[in-house]
């Protein structure tokens, strides 16, 4: 029986460690590289060895940085920290365009399951940039790990006189009341708001 | 509002090019990249510019090879030729194991639609393979383009004194006749064996 060539094997496995690439998927994208041309393949891993040597974490707030400090530690002045789980979340929250503050990257969330405690996540350095501090915003996902994580927060920085908030839970816009789920509707009953 | 950092985003337009990659999905790939130590992103470069370098494609048969003639070439003696669109669907049929002759890779299917004819196929060095071969399976795929190819191969063939066949269409193995379509079962009735 006829194998891929030790050199696509190979590649098909560099792909795979990309995660959530199945060998199907890996091997579309190895059969795409044997078609292009050197140039783009030069581009292709000048461009991996840019984002390596380029992109570091902001040294205040965790994001995705090209210089010690991010663009919005570095621009922007504000009195409230959004805390988020991953640098990508930032991104998101962004790209709604309507929070001015500054953020605080966690880069995970607190997963006894995952073995992953307060002191695995950047929870220090957020506490030393409280002094100026009046809210923290806790941005984590909706569910169990971010739930947990944002329960710790509040727990520690409240002794600090800073307000600690979460964001709202409720009813997606757009949605349909037939398909949202149980536990969504009766986070969105308790949670109701005077008109 | 804060975008990815200009190294980030040329990743990303990198992955994207590999076909079938979303923006997210690409996005996903390219924050790995990130989180790779620098050995990692060597040895990612390293297995691209290998495949780039050492894959080409059999001079005989068109499948990948990483030197003049593939490994199927270079060892199997047969005179049964199965013509297939692709060189993946070479590795598809080899996984089976039942099929012990040689191939030819066409890179394609006569597609009008796309301005693909006969002349942008590998179909000269086919007809050049003949003078030994007893049988052509086409192998095509069983759609539009998978069928006018297998035709247009037969018309030429034939004439040559080269049995021409096509692999059997019908109800797949394993599959309910209840959701099988149409076209499929009606193929099967009309090519059914006697026992």
């Amino acid at each position: 029986m006829m194998k891929h060539t030790d050199s696509i094997e190979m590649l098909i496995a560099k792909f795979q460690s990309l995660g959530g690439v199945g060998k199907k998927t890996a091997m579309r994208y190895a059969y795409k590289v044997v078609d292009m041309a050197q140039s783009e393949v030069d581009a292709f891993c000048h461009a991996l060895q840019e984002v390596k040597q380029k992109v570091r974490y902001c040294e205040i707030c965790g994001t995705f940085a090209e210089s010690q400090k991010c663009e919005i530690c570095s621009k922007r002045e504000s009195d409230i920290i959004c805390v988020v789980a991953y640098p990508k979340d930032v991104l998101s929250i962004e790209k709604g365009g309507c929070y001015q503050g500054l953020y605080h990257v966690l880069h995970g969330t607190i997963s006894p399951l995952d073995g992953r405690g307060p002191n695995d996540l950047r929870i220090k350095p957020l506490l030393a940039r409280l002094a100026d501090c009046r809210e923290v915003i806790v941005a984590t996902n909706p569910d169990v790990e971010g739930e947990a994580t944002a329960l710790y927060l509040a727990r520690i920085i409240k002794p600090l006189g800073v307000q600690v908030s979460r964001i709202a839970q409720g009813v997606s816009m757009g949605s349909d009341l037939e398909y949202v789920d149980d536990l969504t509707l009766s986070k969105a009953l308790e949670n109701r708001q005077s008109l």
